[in-house]
């Protein structure tokens, strides 16, 4: 028998993985979440049959949504991190020791739970004492912190479709906005340019952050498990511009190991395809 | 009836695309041919069930295997492709005015006679004036050319199984260098980095380049219907550097309007993972 893991990255493209085992599979009250284990991919989880997290290219996302923020700020220490129930953002955020204080609020306390079980390598460092993880609507928790508080917001959702929607409102962000500080940052991760469905919403979010924040620039990466591959990220700011304000003299004295990012990689995940900037509406 | 393109992407990977037709297949004296047409991806084309060309995305491989060496030099005039029997190359090549000659070897005059057929976008400049199309192995034509005489090659060519194996050797590359003039660049496709068959391929053809030219470097685009979608290009030449010598001033005055690449892009191109740069050995 063979046994396939299929994704539909448009209504004509499929993305098909070889599965060795399903090794779980449930309807929390939120989402469907389906954990499977294949020899290339190691495990790797969906919600809603989409791909989220795998063993063998986390690193990836996890790098671009943590590290180029943390080159622009040095002096972060209050982070917010909303969703990322597997744990690698917050994993990476706890390699710098300047970093305080993380409050991780995701939806779904199952998608937690099980990736403590299945996913170590993502999910370990929730334990750090700087660590707090809190099962609640992001939406509500940014609408109730003390303003002018966190340093970085990361948005570490799903698709703007099913639980993640509310997270690309102009009301979210808003909020987000007013519980940053005056040097505060907000990634998000923004879907992908190539497949018109994708690219609309990447579109529809960049405008809604763009009547928020006075900086507000897109940067990709290359993770080949999410449709096409190519993958945006959405830096935005009150002050800090991410390519003006990069400080990696400071940031290599971090002393990181990266797989992925690196200082140079930094300013080329900004420099966009011309029609990737005319979707953005930049040209 | 539905009826899907599938390309392996690995043993264990699947990259498959909804096909309105199957326009054309044979096996000509080289290797398979099939012409396939879909909704979104308009035309494409493949070779021994390999993804060449479509329609959607063509012009990311084309702008990232000609402008990168044009803006590190303006002067190119004489310019040898090998392969490229789609035409999109030396499309791009025509539009610079400085450009006197382009001879373009492709071994199987199938595919060149199936382009001008079905992809009138990418093969219409074959026409051109300054255009020689020979029919006849790269690897004979590069030992047999003037020394000195090339100020660009580029090897537009399949993957090193079938065909186009012949082109990823050391013998070759040095009959490359042999016909550059001191000036000379030598583009290659070069894979992608990361499915492990890919990368092997990458990491053997580098070296190999880097035993001839005392400049070879690697950059990347994002052409999702390859596979991985982070696909490599080789840089390699006699004295000038990607970096340090181009010159986007002069390469604006061309006027060229291009859907993928732009100054910024070009520097960005160039900004590798981590991970890529130890496959390459540049850590």
């Amino acid at each position: 028998m063979e046994l396939w893991y299929t994704e539909e990255w448009s209504e004509f493209t499929r993305f098909s993985i070889k599965i060795d085992e399903q090794l779980h599979s449930e309807q929390s009250e939120f989402q469907r979440i389906d954990i499977l284990r294949s020899e290339e991919y190691g495990k790797f989880f969906t919600l809603d049959g989409l791909m989220m997290v795998t063993e063998k290219d986390e690193f990836i996302y996890h790098d671009m949504i943590v590290h180029p923020a943390m080159a622009v700020n040095p002096e972060i220490k209050n982070v917010l991190v909303i969703g990322a129930g597997d744990g690698g953002t917050v994993r990476e955020l706890t390699r710098y020791k300047s970093i305080e204080k993380i409050d991780m609020v995701e939806i779904d306390g199952r998608v937690v739970d099980l990736c403590k079980e299945h996913f170590p390598g993502t999910s370990s460092k929730l334990e750090d004492p700087r660590v707090n993880v809190v099962i609640q609507d992001g939406l509500k928790w940014v609408l109730e912190a003390d303003r002018n508080y966190y340093d970085l917001i990361i948005v570490d959702s799903t698709d703007p479709i099913g639980p993640g929607e509310g997270l690309f409102s102009t009301e979210f962000y808003q909020n987000c906005y007013n519980i940053l500080t005056d040097n505060g940052i907000l990634i998000n991760q923004n879907e992908s340019p190539y497949f018109d469905r994708y690219a609309k919403e990447m579109r529809r979010a960049q405008d809604k952050i763009r009547n928020v924040f006075p900086i507000a620039l897109a940067y990709q990466a290359h993770i080949p498990t999410y449709p096409s591959g190519h993958w945006l990220f959405g830096f935005a700011s009150k002050k800090l511009h991410p390519l003006v304000d990069a400080n990696h003299e400071l940031w290599l004295e971090n002393g990181l190991k990266t797989k992925y990012y690196n200082p140079q990689l930094h300013f080329g995940a900004f420099a966009l395809p011309n029609y990737v900037k005319e979707l953005l509406g930049d040209v």
